[in-house]
């Protein structure tokens, strides 16, 4: 499958790096060609990676992967070419969190109301986001076997029940998660609340001394 | 023991009814005495279960819990005598949620920077404030053997070490809680997160259909 990943940190370089594992052609894109991180993970990553603009990612993509700073994720989004994400699914995976105010961190002012991923989707509507794995540590998020053999959950929204249907699979598929390890908590509405626990995981992660836990609903 | 529990609703009936049956003497306090719902809880609880106001409450309380709702929680907290909350632990279940603009519902937007439990510690430095409990249903407060044979997680946070400690001992003995159930998440600023989860919680609660359920970290 084609994919473009959007953003060359270390979220988007653990989302390239396991789908080329998995046989994908994946292009990584950053605010402009020839981003050295970009070139550095191609270059590792082999024949079926490349590297481009956002624009070029976005065409390049079946399915989009946002990765990116929730800092500069709208501005980065509005740059593409609407054409290019027309009728594609774009999971986002971002979190706008705000590190400049001490522990624990806040989230964004600007994303306190209506969260980031419905305000990605306002900004693409010819597109289909889903907003996904954006509540845990990157290692974790390509790999759901690393923490207690894969049994503990994620948490899924967006406003369409078919795009987030393939959303599922491909985790499945491709990121080890179970189906029973997805729960779907409705349309992107719900990205307020996913975002919103992110400074609790980050409080966790410091009283635990991991990034890799997650955590498992129980009943 | 003798304890104080703020509150008439739900979740002060459940905490005060749990701690009648383990054998404390306890008061619920509302706003004013010969409250209705605190005059019937009383006559079902028995001759250790008593009533008045939320200034009886915490000068009867060795302990107290606060089980209010908590857009009215801080000017309760204001009209207790600073006397009767002297050197004594307080533990918050609050939570300052907004049901009025739809699902899922908001942070009271009083709370979104500085947490309500920051802010009753910081109404009463007298006490020793210790925020717990307010991650779950109330009927699993008082027995955590109700979901998954009590092997769940919730999360803890507080100025006083001492306090916290005992805090946590109380409830191990009083509500089937496990010590390695108890997360602490250090001072009461982590109150911002264990608030701010509660919108979350509300969604995965819709989700599943039963409120009787919790996260539990997996490692």
């Amino acid at each position: 499958m084609k994919i473009g990943v959007l953003g060359t940190g270390v979220v988007g370089e653990a989302i390239a790096t396991a789908l080329i594992s998995k046989g994908h052609n994946v292009m990584m894109g950053s605010r402009s060609a020839g981003n050295e991180k970009a070139k550095s993970w191609k270059k590792k990553a082999g024949e079926h990676a490349s590297e481009g603009t956002f624009n070029d990612a976005a065409l390049h993509g079946e399915l989009i992967f946002i990765c990116l700073n929730g800092e500069y994720t709208l501005e980065a989004i509005i740059g593409v070419n609407a054409e290019n994400l027309t009728n594609k699914i774009v999971v986002d995976i971002t979190n706008p969190l705000d590190f400049t105010q001490g522990m624990p961190p806040r989230i964004l002012e600007d994303f306190r109301i209506e969260s980031l991923g419905e305000q990605v989707q306002s900004a693409i509507p010819q597109a289909y986001v889903v907003k996904a794995l954006n509540t845990i540590n990157y290692n974790l998020m390509v790999d759901a076997r690393k923490v207690a053999g894969g049994n503990h959950n994620i948490f899924i929204c967006g406003n369409d029940p078919d795009a987030k249907n393939k959303v599922k699979h491909f985790l499945v598929d491709n990121f080890h998660w179970t189906p029973e390890g997805l729960v779907d908590l409705g349309d992107i509405k719900a990205a307020r609340c996913t975002e919103a626990i992110v400074p609790f995981w980050v409080m966790v992660w410091q009283s635990l001394g991991t990034p890799l836990f997650n955590f498992k609903v129980v009943k």
